[in-house]
């Protein structure tokens, strides 16, 4: 049975594993720092694909094949299927969940859909309701970016503060009886909206609501920043990461070296031409399921905490001159 | 904790209760058969709202509204509020999360989502993360049609197959220690995909999804359909009720009178000008919330099986020729 501890996280009496993950990376993804830490990293974005947004599913479905394989489980052992991604009703998952055939619920969350995924597949293992859970995300820049903003043979100049979006899948298989980090503790986020109309700007958008996450689980648990390895926030990028270090230091929650931001992290932001960094639902699921997984069996990382942070525009919503409402959800995993 | 009975079925140990609900319809709703069992019916669908995005999401709001009135429950008294819609981005849950200022997990199941809400938030409970879970969707006639098919100043003509997106918004208050109905069982779907390509024959595409989870409740629980007072899909039509009922009896499960469809019940089929019946995620919401509800109160039923079904399609998959993958997630209630 999962415990309430203040306003809005929760514990774990019994704390899911995080078996196994798969994650498969673009190719810029690929040219990264991080690139020794994925399991597959693509020649081609459209990866043999009729259509980009057919490449964007196959990475997300082949993300799912490595972790169920890294596992030796079979899709018939995975009790439910939790996904989401950026696109439109979220098709990539819809499209995933059927060629899987594992029991599905649909999440949005747009980048904070790893993190959400997470929580939530970690409450229902915990509640008794499952004992293996596989939860996945995906974006694809080719998807995205025309979706949101330009077609991409407009060739668009893009403004100095934008990120880019992660071409790349990631896939955690969830549950009990095995060795690797253990989920322990998460706290559901509010969608805080400060009025942001800017949907280039996504960083400074969602800020203030991983601010208010990251300020609800330390008023929460009690615990001291600096029992952390790592915090990370996905995906700020750079701009947004400085204004919510600024925001929370303001509130007297004064984040140090540990504090970083999983699209800041899986580009190199001086010689990558990515602007702010990365964003996308593949950031944070590249960055914690790829590289942060190692360090945690390579045992170079103890303690993490991840926020996933999500900007909930739609295109409509923009059009309308509507502001931006965002969210941001944490979750504590440790060795 | 949960039980997991079967492949799919999920049983409560502490069933939680639906505590309240909250209705809103819209006009033409308000002229079916129905209408003596909503909360409150619109005269105007754009509720003196400037965009009808913007009165979308006023209904949904005011559902909610409803759902804490009726219980006499502040939002501060909630701990999760699961909410999603037809919309790009489910942007009308996202807004409406920002004004109720509760935590947020944003769910993507289409006409499916007052049953996916609904599960999930009684697995919540149930697991003991939450004492107070607020579940609800909403759905418009003139924001989904603009987005999924014609610009409504069009006036395209509709086939006789089509069903009629409802316009209203639905929610449930879940929790523990009040008197109402209680779910005692969810099933969770697999995507079925079947290869249907009609975006405009959503009943069809469906069908066979509903008849999957159908037939695999049955399986997992044992139970005799006859238990029921009612089972009903959410929302198949006319035509995709049909085909349900027919694929269901080749495979044995021979379902009676007590067999509906919410997409049927909540428009007069012969009087009102809706052709297949009524679509959308306020379908089931408005009848389950409103109507079942309501029946329950007066002890006219006393077990339901509500079957959401959802049509996981998006514009650019229907545009570049793909299938439609569909779901269907089953709840139990009784008094």
């Amino acid at each position: 049975m999962g415990k309430k501890t203040g306003k809005q996280t929760y514990h774990f009496a019994n704390p899911p594993v995080v078996i196994s993950t798969g994650t498969v990376a673009g190719p810029l993804e690929g040219q990264g720092p991080l690139h020794a830490d994925f399991d597959e990293i693509l020649t081609d974005s459209r990866n043999n694909e009729k259509t980009f947004e057919q490449a964007e599913r196959s990475l997300l479905t082949k993300a799912c094949q490595l972790a169920l394989d890294h596992a030796s489980c079979s899709t018939t052992e995975v009790d439910l299927f939790l996904a989401g991604d950026l696109l439109n009703q979220i098709i990539s998952s819809n499209f995933t969940a059927g060629t899987l055939g594992i029991p599905f619920l649909g999440l949005y969350g747009a980048c904070s859909t790893a993190a959400l995924g997470l929580a939530l597949g970690a409450m229902l293992l915990d509640g008794g309701f499952a004992g293996t859970v596989l939860t996945a995300t995906v974006s694809h820049n080719s998807t995205a970016e025309r979706q949101y903003r330009f077609p991409t043979e407009y060739g668009a100049q893009r403004r100095p503060y934008q990120q880019w979006t992660v071409t790349g899948a990631g896939a955690a298989l969830l549950g009990y009886d095995r060795p690797g980090p253990k989920i322990t503790a998460v706290t559901f986020g509010k969608v805080i909206d400060l009025g942001s109309t800017d949907p280039l700007n996504m960083g400074a958008a969602m800020a203030p609501a991983a601010a208010d996450t990251i300020r609800q689980h330390f008023a929460d648990t009690g615990w001291d920043p600096n029992a952390f390895d790592l915090i990370v926030t996905g995906d700020l990028g750079i701009i947004g990461l400085d204004l919510c270090r600024q925001e929370l230091a303001e509130s007297g929650l004064h984040l140090g070296e540990n504090f970083t931001d999983c699209g800041v992290m899986i580009y190199d932001l001086q010689k990558q031409d990515v602007h702010a960094g990365g964003s996308g639902c593949a950031a944070s699921a590249l960055v914690v399921y790829g590289h942060l997984y190692r360090r945690f069996q390579r045992q170079e990382i103890q303690r993490l905490l991840l926020i996933g942070t999500g900007s909930l525009h739609s295109t409509t919503s923009v059009q309308q001159g509507e502001s931006i409402p965002c969210v941001a959800h944490a979750v504590r995993i440790e060795a």
